[in-house]
């Protein structure tokens, strides 16, 4: 069995107004029932036959998500705010929407202000007023791209700064949307304010095209990104499948993780090597990729190569530069790569074409796709539904297919990664016929 | 806690074949591993935090999928049969692509034929004869919609002629791709086999584009089926909102279950009224539809109704027929609406324009997109696993977010519902702005 | 060589003022240049060598569309309105967009009304108000289908009432965007405005999903619809291939002209019959429909049926009906094949499996797609240069590949049609490898 | 008027062969007529009303493209060859199947052969063998992109290697798909076989993505080329919109023309600068492109700017370099612009955000959309036509909107150019908002 975990949920107070949010308590009546604080959901469920005496500690398991019975806020106090940090991704507008929507019409909360340009719009130097949100502006949001709010890297350790300008606006509730720099930033805000006394409820929806937080199972934007991703790939075929000696390299989003790399290629079936940063390859050598791609023009005459941006940093020099989240600068890999592939066919004296696609900004600028619509939908409510109750220092998450609460602290500890030895990346192995690790004996 | 279920999964013999996909035992060396018979994946995973003194015996887990080590058939005996039955649905295609692939490049199994036109294709009288499958033929079928077996509903219960055909056609491993009807009926014919003493692997995926089948997280092609009919009630939206008092009504798949329905409403947001077989509406009187309608158009001038087409059954006069699946043939409840409806704004004097669209035909014939192509390679890949390890009358499938395998016997027993006092109903109606009950009090 | 006509363009009066549009008269200058009423474009142009001795008059040929260099209204006291009638087009917001723009931007009119829900949105009894129209309402309007200011059909023959309404609402301007009957309408409406004294230029964009404006080389939305129907063949196309003996049958737009459904037969390749409102056909005998379908099963098991909505009509009974734009209510020819199909195949004791699609509502309520939304940007354009110049009774449309300005008495005195000799037709019937003529010997 | 052409068409010898293609010669028989080299299109019909007497010579008008009722072609002789030659463009397989369908069906013509890799599969040093064309191969491929023949650059002056191959191969009929570079090597290549005394139709079909081939008012996939631009330019502007004083930059096609650029700004209206060849324009300087964007950051806190390949060359040092068509090697136009504005914002100490997007590869390998299905469709139809006719050194193109034939030597004479005097460029100016002219007065 894995790391046991506390997925004890932190609040500002006790909740002891009863909600405007009119449910039921009885089954059978067809209205649905408010969920109690003692409904949870178990986190550990891969088990072994033989060893099955489980004993699971509340603490275990994580708090269920969705309306309580009675809420700390007084919604005609409320003065919520929401701010979007980070890169694009798909889905942005909808989880605002959902929190806009659901504060207004479910709860009768008439004061929502959009923090513009992620953290750097709390900060008085860049003089970015916020704008006031109701629903006739939200209303067809989540068929665009992107996030009405817009959006930046950083500033989310000036902590000060930020906590007292939410004191200057005067709110209550924060909606944080962003990866885990922002959400490491959200949780610190929330100590702070908690150290200055004022009741603050800071509220996480994570958000990570790269599909890698962690106690995440499927993080919003993820399912749009892979269908962008499967269209160029396609078209990459195309280009590689029509030219002598074809070769497509295709890079997506992966700093750290291939999630976007493997489902894309599982879903389009038409790449050949897949590269991510969980499973080093040696260029050079009878293993490695240069061979084994050689081999294969050989037999198909073109080969499609996708690339997770993250992959094989180690074969490349350190820039030696981050980025405004702090973020290690990496080099471009798929330059890298055409460079090293341009010059062993050069020396091997076999022209190739080589074609390198960087789709980066079409992919993460899509609409959300139905899929994350209503996946983002369903946690902007969800997320509502927790800061109203006087929930903090939390993200909204589903994990094990259900919608549930889970501490910040815990969230950030750690990184999801594509485990090489896992079944999606077996099966993503198989999908394009490559060696199941491309490295030379040593 | 839920009733108690025996996911015991049932086998045609010992695996004693060491299994020719080339895997690893050991942590750490990028070689996938794998899945032993004893992993599991607990099933009822929402609990109270006040009665967590859970125990679990073996029988209530469900297997985890994936390559056994040692299989039951030797891959060059192996004579496999694929079978597609019932209505269209995304994704046939991939799953028949991913079986194909599977079997061929993994296992080496070189004799693979496609029954045409569901069970059908096993009746000599219909004088159908298989195909042969191989990678050639398989290679770009995913990217179409339908599948290259041809479908068609009954038959099912010809077990006998059926397990004749089986035995003249010397197969010992069937994939059954279909709903419960089509499950039901493979599980007779694993049975007949049995009984009859051949050695024959009955494998199930199962199919249902309303995405009810029991222990089935989620039934491919489901989540193709909302993207298409999402673009058809943005269309409705246009249309309502574009005439003078427009109504539209669209009406989706769904005879006993109002997935699709749900999901779309949430996807899009444009639905006002949104009617399922699990929640019963009345249209007359203070609470009922027609009033509710009405006071919508007095206030917007428009609005979008979606309708599964198994709800309101209550309301209309029974058919009294069958169709060739078994399955009670249903009045067009839309057909139903739309006259109901212009009846009751004719004798308020109150002109209407009326839309009505039906587009079954366009959403399941789709291709699958990229989230259902890939779930479909996947299932797929583990049917093969079971299917070569002499697993029987069970089905492939994930629940709470694992792939596992199911006793077809519990599989069928019963059909997931919209459950309406979840948290997803609750999100619907709140979408909507509909009642949470159009009932009024008797 | 073809009839003669008269293009002479009417206008209000002598356009004395000089355009705000700071256009040149220069060529090398890189700044486009002011269209004088005397550049023409020749309209016949197919000719035989063997008899070159063409000599034109001016009336012949058409005035090209464009900003003139003086203009007959002060934009300072223009009010316009704009109207759209009849059915739904892809397309209609973009024109309603380019008109507001170019009125705002390139003249500086400040005063532009919407009128609602076509000719009744000029009704008092109506009691619908007008809406106030400028640029940001308009920013966006081009990415939905259908149209803002919502369309009805009929009310055209109304004029007094609504030439009444234009003195109160005192519009000098009017753009009517609408079939031919919408036309008509308007050029009754500029005549009765003449008859009263008031100077009222009314300008027309012709609008039919159908293709049949005559004068019209291509009509906008008409490229989408074609776009948006392939989709729906490609739909039917996989139900009729995976059912024994499937028969699809899709019926599209084309009351009067076919040329949907032979545009979008060329377009996919999977049509088997293309019936069209120009070509008769028989149903029964040799060389009848249901002939040669009982053919094309026994060859390839498949078939799909491709009907525009006005196709043998002279086969079904007259329903005596007319619709509120006058037009001749049709019985439904897709629900007429379709019985009579399964009637044939029963009789033959064939079984086949078929499915009717009436797709209409979601092809003409797409947005348009790039090339309409260009094309209806320029109509838009040269509309507004038109009326600013005082120009009247014409609409605005492309022939022989230029923008021009066409009488509307002229436009609106026949219709086009699909000729059944054409080179369109031959390349139709080529695509499906149906008979020429499916009519038997008398 | 314009310079004057001689648009006669050239011919291998006199055709005698009745044509198996069963057309009539009578109006009214639904039967579609035989084009006769006699009916001709007018090239020139921009006229002046005050100058109207123009007469044609039988030289200065264009054929009509059709199937003619004499052939010279036995078509049981027929050994026909298609190459596609150049960068991938949509609708290259549509043309390619037409061409074969066309020939197969109609004309009987069971010999057809694809030259692999453009001319480069004539050139025995390469060794790739041509592969058998026919229906079967054919059918589905208009459903992708690329082509199945695969395409190079260069080798169109090997002409006498070239004819040596096609003397073996035993051609009598080739068909180029290509740019201007191809079909000027078609012209010699039919010019050597004359030369030679064997009988070889030569028909182009000119392919140019870019839309500026001469004498063809539509180049086939430029209609989906605009289509793919737009959706990446809206992905720019969500990018642009949603960064702090956001910049995009999207690169598109037209080396020398700016047709895509043009199309798609007006298409979108989503473009706040746009730069093409055919307009020059200075960065620095009051009216220089810098201070134009500076002054718009300032207005809208973003800017997008769509940029043609080709535009601003005067402005970057020339590489020295041509590619294998012989082309200049042009400078990275959008790399450059990059540089210099941020060059420019960081010495104006404004932050700006720029992100810079070349979507090449993935629009030209797109299948071709409804509209260039189509168009490719007839395209072919009439290429067979014209070499089954014995047409020779001519290219099939639509003038006029009219299907024609063009001699290749005229049609390769010069190139067609965005006028920016003309409407077209008008209405896009208009559009962007940008200044007619960014040039600063010498």
């Amino acid at each position: 069995m894995d790391e046991k975990y506390d997925f004890t949920i932190s609040t500002i107070g006790k909740p002891n107004i009863p909600s405007p949010v009119t449910l039921s308590k009885n089954r059978g009546d067809y209205i649905a029932n408010y969920v109690t604080d003692n409904q949870r959901v178990l986190y550990t469920i891969e088990v072994d036959s033989s060893k099955l005496d489980c004993h699971f500690s509340p603490q275990e398991c994580m708090e269920r998500a969705g309306p309580r019975e009675r809420i700390y806020f007084d919604p005609s106090k409320v003065n919520a705010g929401v701010v979007t940090c980070g890169g694009l991704c798909p889905g942005l507008n909808d989880v605002i929407r959902a929190v806009i929507m659901c504060l207004w019409y479910r709860y009768g909360v008439r004061r929502i202000c959009g923090i513009r340009f992620g953290y750097r719009g709390f900060l008085p130097q860049f003089k970015i007023p916020p704008i006031d949100l109701n629903p006739s502006i939200a209303e067809d949001i989540h068929q665009k791209g992107g996030t009405i709010l817009g959006s930046s890297r950083g500033y989310g350790d000036l902590v000060s700064e930020i906590v007292d300008s939410i004191e200057r606006m005067n709110l209550n509730i924060l909606f944080a949307i962003g990866g885990d720099g922002t959400q490491r930033g959200a949780l610190k805000i929330a100590e702070e304010a908690e150290r200055r006394g004022f009741k603050l409820a800071v509220v996480g929806v994570p958000k990570t095209i790269d599909n890698d937080f962690s106690f995440v199972q499927r993080s919003f934007g993820f399912d749009t990104a892979v269908t962008e991703a499967e269209k160029v790939v396609s078209a990459a075929h195309v280009e590689a499948h029509d030219a002598p000696n074809g070769i497509s390299i295709v890079k997506v989003m992966g700093r750290e993780s291939g999630f976007i790399a493997a489902h894309t290629t599982l879903a389009i079936n038409d790449v050949n090597f897949v590269l991510i940063p969980e499973v080093p390859f040696d260029l050079d050598g009878e293993n490695g990729l240069l061979n084994h791609l050689q081999k294969r023009l050989e037999l198909r005459n073109h080969a499609v190569i996708l690339v997770a941006e993250g992959a094989g940093t180690d074969l490349m020099p350190d820039s030696g530069k981050v980025d405004a989240s702090g973020n290690r600068k990496l080099g471009d890999i798929g330059l890298f790569l055409k460079g090293k592939i341009a010059g062993y066919f050069k020396k091997k004296d076999m022209p190739v074409t080589i074609r390198y696609i960087d789709p980066s900004y079409i992919i993460r600028s899509s609409p959300a796709n139905s899929s994350d619509s209503l996946y983002c939908a369903r946690l902007g409510n969800n997320a509502v539904h927790a800061a109203m109750a006087g929930k903090t220092k939390m993200i909204i998450s589903m994990v094990n297919n259900h919608f549930v609460y889970i501490p910040t602290r815990i969230s950030v500890s750690t990184r999801n990664h594509v485990d090489p030895e896992s079944s999606l990346w077996r099966d993503v192995i198989e999908a394009t016929g490559q060696p199941a690790l491309m490295k030379n004996p040593r």
